[in-house]
């Protein structure tokens, strides 16, 4: 097999940076990453990571998916422009009260990680399309299938980018393409742990007492008990993606985390939609004691629920 | 029953102006109803459609839902503030191959679709939290929850609206108020006219001659077929929005058009998301015979479905 260009955006931190070295690591030297971030001062603990693959079979460049000139320049410095394999993954997070969030703000995040992914497929897509090859790894987030409560704005980032890419499937399929979103639940990384700081110090102000309370004293609770009992690594995802990445035939959904599955497949068995609006409801409000009890139990049973994680043989 | 303030957004025509009327010219004059537009140049229609009630239980406002303060403005005019029941259904279409589309482009139809719903319930929600009473009822689309080819963005935009309220739908039920997904397949109004109008007028000289030569030659031939076969009228989907408002228990998601659902629901069928995709890849390019013999049967059993628009008697 020849060697595959990847380029990976968000590579400072978490899953780009943990998807960029195991990539680069690999034994047969299958791959040549463009580990790429906004922000090159950052690069420090990529760099570090990376260590002997840097400058060989990995490559640190600067991509801003917020800006149409920086993605021109970097795609453009790449050998024939040629990109086997986009992993979008920059992205960012938000929850709290949309009372106490600016119009602007949610903007930012939609432009961040759903523009974001429209600018790259813009830039790239066109030459995937006459190479007739290509594959598009694109991190979504359960999120991008069931919404939860305080993250109406990341959820529609994200829904925005799973509606795109559904009917962008046919094309690909058409020219030969391959399209994959990867849906992980809670991961534990810096994205993550920002996301919930930026929570914690919240003006509130703008909220009413009950839905200040609400985000405190139940959302904010529960997502760190949440992320400390079902959280994935940003070393599991990178795993599952570079399955994905290497199978004959990648999915075009996939969910990294089969302890989240059953929450989203409650959507399913009700087209009314009702179903896991009262399931979530009554979790949260209602049963929050015996919604600590399973989580607990979860906890023990992980362990065990290790295997399911396995997607099979991947081709050579 | 007291009378009821219902604010509409979008009413210069299509499904905006039908409800609008339909609420307006109800018998027992349950409804007060605040029909809004960007454009008040573009009244005409509706006060000629809304006769008699003009003045009375219908009132034209001038509302942009892409400017926070022409909202307020509207919202302040109200009595109290007022308003029980709000319809979101500004919102415009694209089409067409994401190489021929800008960027700026695609953030007004994320701005108006998406934002714009925001927008509403930024001004309108924390008074509906605060009497803990209220229906918001947002004109979503089938492409919520289903991408289809050529329509990445519109589809991007109506599944963030979806994610949005999935999101709030839990905190919607805590504070005891309603939430409502419209979901309507091809509607014929002059909205879908101006789609495809903008469409058989796009510049496809970005695009590559295969994607050009299937927007053209496949997407737009097929379009005009399935609104001719398929497509409902404004006063149809009126008629559900209306039986919806009236209903005592809304569904949180409702399809109004039943020969669409089959399509919908592939998706929930296969986790993987594989057989949707592969379902319209086959549609359109291997059986497009097959399709077209279809729709001419769907025509003449379109008659005999009728009932099954029917969502039960409504709550009085």
């Amino acid at each position: 097999m020849a060697q595959k260009t990847v380029l990976i955006t968000g590579c400072s931190s978490g899953i780009g940076l943990a998807l960029a070295v195991k990539m680069a690591r690999d034994e047969q030297k299958r791959f040549k990453v463009y580990a790429t971030m906004r922000n090159l001062t950052r690069q420090d603990k990529l760099a570090e990571a990376a260590g002997r693959t840097l400058g060989k079979t990995l490559e640190i460049k600067q991509l801003d998916v917020c800006s149409e000139e920086s993605i021109k320049t970097c795609v453009s410095s790449i050998p024939d422009r040629r990109i086997d394999i986009l992993v979008s993954n920059a992205g960012m997070g938000l929850i709290g009260p949309i009372e106490c969030q600016t119009i602007d703000e949610m903007k930012t995040v939609m432009d961040t990680n759903f523009f974001g992914l429209v600018r790259l497929l813009k830039e790239i897509l066109p030459d995937m399309k006459k190479r007739k090859s290509g594959h598009i790894v694109i991190i979504s987030s359960v999120m991008g299938i069931q919404g939860i409560l305080f993250n109406d704005v990341y959820a529609a980032s994200k829904f925005a980018v799973e509606g795109f890419c559904e009917s962008l499937a046919i094309q690909a399929l058409k020219f030969k393409l391959q399209l994959s979103l990867i849906e992980p639940g809670p991961v534990i990384t810096e994205f993550e742990k920002k996301v919930f700081e930026d929570g914690m110090k919240m003006d509130l102000s703008a909220a009413d007492e009950e839905t200040a309370d609400m985000f405190t004293n139940i959302y904010l609770k529960n997502y760190k008990q949440i992320f400390q009992i079902l959280g994935q690594s940003a070393e599991d995802i990178a795993e599952v993606i570079s399955q994905i990445i290497l199978c004959k035939n990648p999915p075009f959904r996939h969910q990294t985390n089969t302890l989240y599955t059953p929450m989203t497949t409650l959507k399913y068995a009700d087209p009314n939609g009702d179903l896991p609006i009262d399931t979530f409801y009554k979790m949260v409000f209602q049963h929050d004691k015996i919604f600590s009890a399973s989580l607990n139990f979860i906890k023990l049973l992980r362990w065990r629920s290790r295997k399911s994680f396995d997607l099979g043989n991947p081709s050579q």
